[in-house]
């Protein structure tokens, strides 16, 4: 039976690593890689570096090409699950034509493989689909939500309260029910500039050489966020960030 | 002047310990330990054989006794937030006793230091209170709720979907709003019966030899974990454990 690790790799510093993903990389004969079609050389780097430092040599790795997606479709749901598809299908390939039985193949996945992505969803459409079998198992890691509170050292939730996790499409519709304390990941359009009078906790290349980070009232600090935002993705072709919205109870 | 590491050591497995947290261990003269009077023995060996396999001869330990607290109080926050300056006074005492000026001193948190714990809060009070200064890091660990998902191999969230974190006695006033999937820590009341068409995903002693999971829809798996659970905080004395609910989406 081959076998697959799903490995979170933490946030972005290498020291995030956890000593059982070192062990599973150990253990891991191919590595499977997919380049996303972005320049995020700097965590293409950190992966090779840890590939390299807790991997054996006879370890062999390989490349697939994401398929291409509409990064602002008018049916997100329908057309993420149809990339996810294809992608499924672009792996399939992959696993089929280079995990040899017996062998064990991982995929590295920044932060934790539980929040917004999509690794585990995909080996469960193609085991779903029957024309390859594999068992897997799933190494948490350190997420870049637990980085970002680090970093600022707050806590995500106030005393005995709920937080929400959610993404900044969801949070341009308006302040989520429920919460007073939000956590935004993927948010292409700032949507924090929407609530002026909340706490905002910010952190872009958490755990990098590059990291930066801001607080404060989100009318004070919005402005300087916007711009170091723009000048940093301009400058690295990429950005990947997150935040901690925080408002007054509203009890 | 002194400083303070706020270490997340992860859910429960020695392997959760991250490279960083190895190294913050490495660095620490004076290890404070606060004994929650309970009986949570093999979380106590876990934190020692960590101290032990990381730590320098020269490391001190230090004991302290956590106040007593109301454990089913009228008046939730203020209780909690009355044990907060209590605890912290505690810890100011052994900081200022025992942690010399240019030392480093830990505190070893399960889990992350950002969900439900209130190490971070209470160095914030100390050092409101001015007596005593000290530099404090946190350092971002694998958390229970990463453990779960894990180990079930399951998403916390489903595509562009937000989640929720919330406390049992949260759960028990009824389903939250704004998220179809919720994540439940602190549930002294198995609150998660109230929902018998949710599917949940349940883990207690995660990644500890001890580890108990069990999954499916709450109206048919809830007196198996009900039965599991009561059976095993009687033979452990304590339990931890941290659940998924998912409820079909409500739109």
């Amino acid at each position: 039976m081959r076998k697959i690790y799903v490995i979170g790799i933490g946030a972005g510093d290498p020291d995030h690593l956890t000593l059982q993903a070192a062990k599973a990389i150990g253990r891991t004969d191919v590595f499977f890689l997919l380049d996303k079609g972005e320049t995020k050389q700097s965590l293409v780097d950190l992966r090779e570096r840890m590939i390299r430092g807790y991997s054996t040599p006879r370890r062999r790795i390989v490349e697939g090409r994401d398929p291409d997606r509409d990064r602002a479709p008018a049916d997100y749901t329908g057309t993420i699950a149809d990339w996810r598809t294809r992608r499924s299908q672009v792996i399939e390939d992959l696993i089929a034509e280079h995990l040899k039985d017996e062998e064990t193949g991982s995929f590295l996945v920044w932060g934790d493989p539980s929040l917004y992505d999509s690794t585990i969803a995909i080996l469960d459409e193609i085991l779903g689909r029957g024309a390859i079998t594999f068992e897997y198992e799933v190494i948490p890691g350190v997420s870049s939500v637990s980085a970002l509170a680090a970093k600022h050292r707050i806590g995500l939730n106030r005393v005995g309260q709920p937080f929400q996790v959610t993404t900044g499409r969801r949070l341009a519709e308006g302040w989520p029910e429920g919460a007073d304390d939000v956590v935004v990941m993927l948010d292409a359009q700032q949507a924090f500039t929407g609530h002026p009078d909340a706490e905002i906790y910010w952190g872009a290349y958490l755990g990098t050489e590059d990291e930066l980070l801001a607080s404060g009232r989100v009318a004070d600090v919005a402005d300087e966020i916007l711009s170091t935002r723009a000048e940093a993705r301009e400058r690295h072709g990429w950005i990947m960030d997150t935040y901690l919205l925080r408002r007054h109870a509203s009890d």
